[in-house]
């Protein structure tokens, strides 16, 4: 398997390309924002929540039993577990792992000093500049996965990167893993709504890489939450059963927003949100030891006058500080973060949240980072402009992630030869050796004059963005699949459609 | 002498009230990006620059005489000195201090672990929404610093905030000091472009203040840029002359062009600039031992294709922590950062590249924060949309850098008592303790439903933040001032402008 990420490589023009890394490896620390007793009183705050507590496990005969064999208290419903019981299962998780690609220069290693950013996961609608605010589509569906295989600074294909909503909810999987599979070479999640739809998801994905690539390889993941606060419904635990029984990927995200699903204070949220994932991570690995899971954690803060959750502040900026700690504390590779931002449209509030809630995520060190791009309205809504100016954006934290060099020649010791104090560098000899690789060359920022500016139209960032989004799809083409395996995912999702009734909600 | 900046203290609406936290003291760490080794590095390139190449002291004979009797080498205009010379006078500058404002209550303390924003320092030019682009006038230059006065995030009040350009440019300092002195409470800057102008703003200070407070404190500071590479003026050095000898600050900012003004690469751009501010910050303290200085630093980077300068990309992000560390190695305050971008309007672009530009130097640790708010297209334009929804985003770092609380009650220990799984938070008892200090409330987020925010008018952030600064502006009241200082003060301008002629450059 080839990982084209050695750490002298940096794309020329990282959001233009369809090729680029496959993936980041950060060459800077982490920023540690709380110190080791802080943590440690985190950690215990959460161990205290799974041994006291305890989590709900609902609707799951199965996953209690499997607590019960482990040697968990199982009351009913309700799982208490020593901190040893979750400690030593977690252990047992891998600390970092391949999701291998169907392309395998597109593969993609999650945990470690790695960086993966996927797009934004979920939203029912989608808004563009001219055609606004509408439910999203097949259409819709099929051009944002297009767009996500042609900008580079998006690693990983996502899943439900809008809801195809004019597709019956029985059988959108379907249509969005094929979709997934041939119109992209990028790695992506799999269903995870009802356990046949995790199943299709699986069959598929063997179908797609063949036995024996499935069989030794992590190449699908499943994404689930918790109920928070401290339940975990059978959605989660049947996406466990299947996904990492198969030798799958699964990745557990408490979705909290502090003072509704979580204490309304930053570092009580964050224990509750470490209780929950790591219950969660503890299963998979009964389920089956050593199956990929990832930690995830998604918390937001909210407008207190009408209680909406609100993003890019700066309590969840810490968060994804902190949280970045904790996981390496635990050795688990961490989901977290995101361009997110409860702004409707490209605007001025969108760029700082998304920002501000992006650039501590990558200082944090998450590993896995869905809604990196396109995220729009707090998560309702898939934006095509706002898809390729994150994407930008990425590409710029993909050259802070590589780090600066210091030595010799890029501290310039012999740069003044050709130069006196007063003249200027440009065309030295120095400039001339570096400035091909000296800046990172945004695709969508505009640093010309206000004359010139006027002179093309005065568009601001999101028209630009808009103009960028259909170009790229203009010039689309789709990357190459063996008509074998394109037939068989053609075949199984026909007789799947037609085994299914159509059904809306 | 109030320092209003007790940990605990949040301002609830930060943006919104004219009172607030005098200055941010952080209690989160510095993020550290480089080793010692590297930073060491670096140095040693700034302290070879001074020794061997040295730097050019032009056109001022006064500067010179005072390196070669403090035992510089000086041959004609190029001064080289040794590294324990240099080393030795700027141990004499205060690792912090206090410029005292007229209100002693909005006094800032700069150095240590204090950080103070003020606005952007500059544009010729002025642009709103409905205005659009054009020359800024005195009484743009007026309502600029009434809005500076009433947005609490912004601590001190700069000095440039616009080019009053329908006034000559002889006279232009007086009505700028007159309007800092007069419609804000908050301390400021003081002209440096002719020493004549210097020494009015000194006389003004003094007028302002009384001799006991300004001859006791400092009161007023000069910010001037040296001329890269490795050429200091005299614009700067009867600066220094002035500021210095009269006991007040002098904030040194080398502005690099990376690959023009200065090599291409970061770590070289970083040394020179090190050693330009090192340079007149061992001046500064041959003209007065324990002058307050600021050591600055201002690096950009370049679009290769059009050689136009751009800002809030990821090397000049990484060069504002590295410089922060490397400020930290030599006990000195530093000057850098702030919200820049080269987009002429306040949209995603100018959002995103500021958002990374303005965080990278909250964790990085800069004392001094130029530019916080208000800065458009490369600095030319001073933005009025841009000005309050900057300085939205100033209090959400406020937040950032006052940290997170980690004990008991913030971890919810006691929370769950009146809590089930799967229940919820909303009026449990730690909520309702905690609720009203738990998050940041942005004035210029909107986190409605979009069905809220159609029916308010769509408005995007930059025209909620037109009709924001409109209103601020319609209910500004100015500071109390002892009528005999805003005499004395009239008389001052009157007389200076009497004797001055009209002079248009």
């Amino acid at each position: 398997m080839t990982r084209p990420n050695s750490p002298g490589r940096r794309s020329r023009d990282a959001a233009a390309a369809t090729s680029g890394p496959a993936y980041v490896t950060r060459s800077i620390p982490y920023y540690a924002m709380l110190d080791e007793d802080a943590l440690a009183q985190i950690e215990a705050q959460a161990f205290r929540l799974l041994q006291e507590t305890g989590i709900e496990f609902r609707d799951d005969a199965d996953a209690t039993r499997r607590w019960r064999e482990a040697g968990a208290q199982v009351d009913g419903t309700r799982v208490r577990m020593a901190p040893e019981l979750v400690r030593g299962l977690l252990a047992c998780a891998p600390s970092e792992f391949t999701q291998v690609a169907r392309n395998p220069a597109r593969s993609v290693r999650i945990g470690g000093r790695h960086q993966v950013f996927a797009p934004v996961y979920g939203p029912p609608f989608v808004r563009d500049l001219e055609g606004g605010r509408r439910y999203g589509s097949l259409e819709d569906f099929q051009r944002l996965v297009k767009l996500t295989h042609q900008l580079a600074p998006l690693h990983h294909s996502g899943f439900v990167t809008c809801e195809p909503c004019d597709v019956p909810v029985s059988k959108r999987h379907l249509d969005m893993l094929f979709a997934h599979m041939t119109l992209t070479d990028k790695p992506h999640l799999g269903a995870i709504t009802e356990k046949s739809r995790a199943q299709d998801s699986i069959a598929m994905a063997r179908l797609l890489h063949g036995d024996d690539v499935f069989d030794r390889h992590c190449v699908i993941m499943g994404n689930v939450n918790s109920n928070s606060p401290l339940l975990v419904d059978k959605v989660v635990t049947e996406a466990a059963a299947v996904y990492c029984a198969a030798g799958q990927g699964l990745i557990a995200v408490p979705f909290i927003l502090s003072g509704a699903m979580g204490p309304v204070t930053t570092a009580a949220a964050i224990a509750q949100a470490l209780a929950e994932a790591m219950a969660i991570g503890a299963f998979t690995q009964l389920v089956r030891r050593g199956a990929p899971f990832v930690l995830g954690n998604f918390l937001s803060s909210m407008n207190l006058r009408s209680g909406a959750p609100t993003f890019g502040m700066p309590e969840p900026l810490m968060s994804n500080v902190v949280i970045g700690q904790l996981a390496r504390r635990l050795n688990l590779p961490l989901r977290c973060g995101g361009a997110l931002t409860s702004s409707k449209v490209p605007d001025f509030q969108a760029a700082a949240e998304s920002a501000d809630s992006m650039l501590s995520t990558v200082l944090g060190g998450a590993n896995f980072i869905l809604h990196a791009a396109g995220w729009l309205e707090s998560g309702l809504a898939t934006g095509y402009e706002k898809l390729v100016l994150d994407a930008d954006r990425l590409g710029a934290y993909e050259v802070v992630l590589r780090g600066m060099s210091v030595d010799d020649d890029s501290l310039g010791v012999h740069a003044y030869g050709d130069v006196e104090p007063g003249g200027h560098f440009l065309g030295s000899a120095h400039t001339m050796a570096h400035y091909k690789t000296a800046f990172y060359e945004p695709r969508l920022s505009d640093s010309n004059s206000v004359e010139q500016w006027e002179e093309q139209g005065s568009k601001d960032a999101a028209r630009r963005a808009f103009d960028r989004w259909n170009e790229l799809l203009a010039r689309y083409e789709p990357p190459p699949l063996d008509p074998a395996k394109r037939e068989a995912l053609e075949d199984y999702v026909a007789r799947r459609k037609a085994a299914l009734p159509d059904a809306w909600h």
